[in-house]
């Protein structure tokens, strides 16, 4: 086997140590400060917030990026669960991996669905020097509209907030620093957790500084393990108030109820959602903690008909779920 | 150091082993299909023909693919020098990382120009139920309404061909196919080798079935060299008739010329371009064999001005330049 892990355990970073030794991003003071604003805004407002993080993070290899490891995410889930929680009248902060799918602008991929596609030029037969119009084909016209009107009142409103990463060093120090400003909302803050994070990195300590040569032989890349960012943002960040909803993507389907209760009885979060790499876009599983039961836990799927693909997306009913539960949830901390 | 690379001598695949033991990509025969109807074409319109290549190649540490080593490339000196070279009149095949960059497209970028941005819907004001128009801001009409009339004319007139690929396994794949349909062009065949292949691969018979599994430890990888493709390309595939361009990318400015060099050494073919990470939008150096003297070289320094980035693009200078050598290169054969 080429690829294996170890069971050293010399490597296993403690949250803390993690950020006493691994640099900042630049500019987080500046994304701090307007991610500040924006939930400072909502909350006045009375309005809930929801941190949806979407995409994988990339763990560099060297100092003067070439070359580094990554997980397979396009962001679809979170692009997608970011509009319906618009819907559900959340304001919505959107931390992405760069270049991944956005809300909105999700429906019309360069590879897929390209927007020049189906613009038109229109040259006014009238008179020979007047200006050529661009006017979107009969066809898209309608499913443009809809998503534009979605999109420019959710800009108008100010609903929106977009935050991208690139590395999972990126993603960690951004977490935690989101999750310190969401603080003030107590139970008001949902935590959707769509990102494809890495488990492992390499310390800057460890990194190359120039693009590793290839030389005669073979690539030997030997990687520390992430902490475990679950147990800090549940327990102290957030300090057990937010709803807490994380993810679960596995190839073998046999795993994921075990990992999901395995995760929930480790961070005592409120949410795991397992999908199977295959069949994710028709199925998930919510795995949550049986109420007022240690060590029992609840299974509740959803499904839609792969025949209704076209026309419905599962991330509609995982949200409105979600919804459900998190208002519930504030509920019952009125009723403390 | 994690990251380096030893010097053992036993994972070096030759060209032939690679193709022997390594599975082509499913729809292979698909695509060469419609590689070869569009060379067929344009070969009996007398047009040259350029392949591009662009964006990264993925190496997958698992067959069900969550993880997986990546090349930093957005694409945008191959998407962009692809524009360039339908201006100078080739028809273009151009062979891209999914997702990365495309000519006229590239212009749109949902992060950073998201075209959402610059649709208007105007409502009729004289009906109430009159359907809503969509149009452009007067501000971006000019430039879109170019590029759109640029991609209009290249779809209808069929002068741009799309393959895509993800894995560096697929781009192996494709180009040594693509190269076998281009010979029938002889000199009129141009490649221009912009994608950042990854040097290093996973062998199918050494990848993990199912997702790794981060345990307690840290992970090692262990990966093969890949063959050094040129050389076939050049002297088998091409029989050293096409004129070649390959890409050097380095981090250390002292490599690039050196490693150039080296290359055309090598391998035999035409051109180097070679760029640095930090300065590629505004320099690269041409290097190439000296007419007629072995083992000398000739570097030609090509630059735009950093201020003049808005208004210019160095692909245009690069594609200028390689269009006037392979017009000489397809000259000296007819006065052979």
């Amino acid at each position: 086997m080429s690829t294996a892990a170890s069971t050293t355990t010399d490597s296993n970073f403690s949250a803390e140590s993690y950020y006493a030794t691994q640099p900042p991003p630049t500019h987080l003071d500046h994304e701090v400060r307007n991610v500040r604003e924006f939930v400072q805004k909502h909350a006045n407002a009375g309005r809930n917030v929801v941190l949806v993080t979407s995409g994988g993070t990339t763990v560099p290899l060297e100092l003067n990026v070439v070359r580094f490891l990554d997980n397979f995410s396009a962001g679809t889930r979170g692009a997608t669960s970011a509009e319906y929680f618009l819907k559900e009248g959340y304001a919505v902060i959107f931390m992405h991996r760069q270049f991944s799918l956005q809300p909105f602008s999700r429906h019309y991929s360069h590879s897929t669905h390209p927007f020049l596609d189906f613009l038109e030029i229109e040259q006014d037969g009238s008179q020979a020097d007047s200006p050529a119009r661009i006017s979107v084909t009969e066809k898209e016209r309608a499913p443009l509209l809809e998503v534009l009107t979605a999109y420019k009142a959710v800009h108008t409103s100010d609903l929106l907030h977009t935050l991208t990463f690139v590395t999972v060093n990126d993603y960690l120090w951004l977490l935690r620093a989101v999750s310190q400003e969401l603080a003030v909302l107590g139970r008001r803050a949902l935590y959707y957790l769509a990102a494809a994070v890495s488990d492992f990195f390499l310390p800057r300590q460890k990194m190359s500084e120039h693009k590793i040569q290839s030389g005669k032989g073979s690539l030997h890349i030997e990687m520390d393990q992430v902490p475990k960012i679950l147990k800090p943002l549940v327990s102290e960040w957030t300090q057990g108030q937010a709803f807490i909803v994380s993810f679960k993507l596995e190839t073998d389907p046999s795993l994921l109820v075990p990992k999901a209760r395995q995760a929930l009885a480790r961070y005592g979060h409120q949410v795991v959602i397992g999908n199977d790499l295959h069949t994710r876009k028709h199925q998930v599983v919510f795995v949550s903690p049986s109420a007022g039961r240690d060590n029992e836990y609840v299974e509740t799927w959803i499904r839609i008909e792969p025949s209704q693909d076209a026309v419905k997306e599962i991330e509609e009913d995982i949200v409105a779920e979600l919804a459900r539960r998190h208002h519930l949830w504030i509920d019952t901390s009125l009723s403390l």
